[in-house]
């Protein structure tokens, strides 16, 4: 495959998008930065980081997951010269379903390289639909 | 209080976590970017954007939460001249426990200001200890 060229943010996040649906990992791997301090994160899975482990975890992913389709939603932007960070809901409708399941909510950290706009971080996670935040300790229990 | 200067992205982590465990509003506040375009997630909860309302995510936590500590440990960093990007797992010690709880995984990224260096961006998850990571989409069933 050519190596393509992402004229802004918004291009490689489709892209990348494309590829998460289409479960194809040479086009997922595409999208990431040449850097080797890519770095990504799966839902309350740890950390991978550099190509050879971020291309592990995707080709696992896609052996595993049935068909989908996935709709995304900014949440907010951060914009720099050379780097955009995407705070993104993540829909993903399962096989024939028609519902989508609860969200999953991903930071994106895009790069302005030579060539083009490419993905350096991933980091998603699950979000819990119409809940409080939950605390992070539990509440002072007074005796 | 003065309007404190970080000289290093490690100095403005340590004084974030220091901040976290002190459940002070202030001193974690002050650790923050100027740029209203700093965004906070807490664990499964939505996104924070602005100062207004990463402070009022910080002030409920803080309301709900005992006393705990928090060891902070580095999984992976991302430097650049003006901006670094640190994935770090919290373990946190609730009370009089003497074992940290499961791990926390944060996304922190830290930018170089007039005046040192601040976060821009914590997006914290639950990471799932011990197991595999678990595919976005069930496995395909074979009828």
């Amino acid at each position: 495959m050519p190596d393509p060229a992402y004229p802004t943010p918004e291009a490689a996040e489709a892209a990348f998008y494309a590829a998460f649906e289409a479960r194809s990992l040479d086009a997922m791997m595409a999208v990431w930065g040449r850097d080797d301090s890519i770095a990504c994160i799966h839902p309350l899975a740890a950390p991978l980081n550099g190509h050879a482990a971020v291309a592990a975890g995707w080709h696992s992913m896609f052996l595993a997951a049935g068909q989908f389709r996935v709709q995304v939603e900014v949440a907010h932007e951060m914009r720099e010269a050379d780097q955009v960070i995407r705070i993104v809901r993540e829909y993903l409708i399962i096989g024939q379903e028609t519902e989508p399941r609860p969200p999953i909510l991903a930071t994106n950290v895009y790069r302005k390289e030579t060539g083009g706009w490419r993905m350096m971080l991933h980091h998603a996670s699950p979000l819990q639909v119409g809940g409080t935040p939950p605390a992070r300790t539990p509440p002072v229990v007074l005796h």
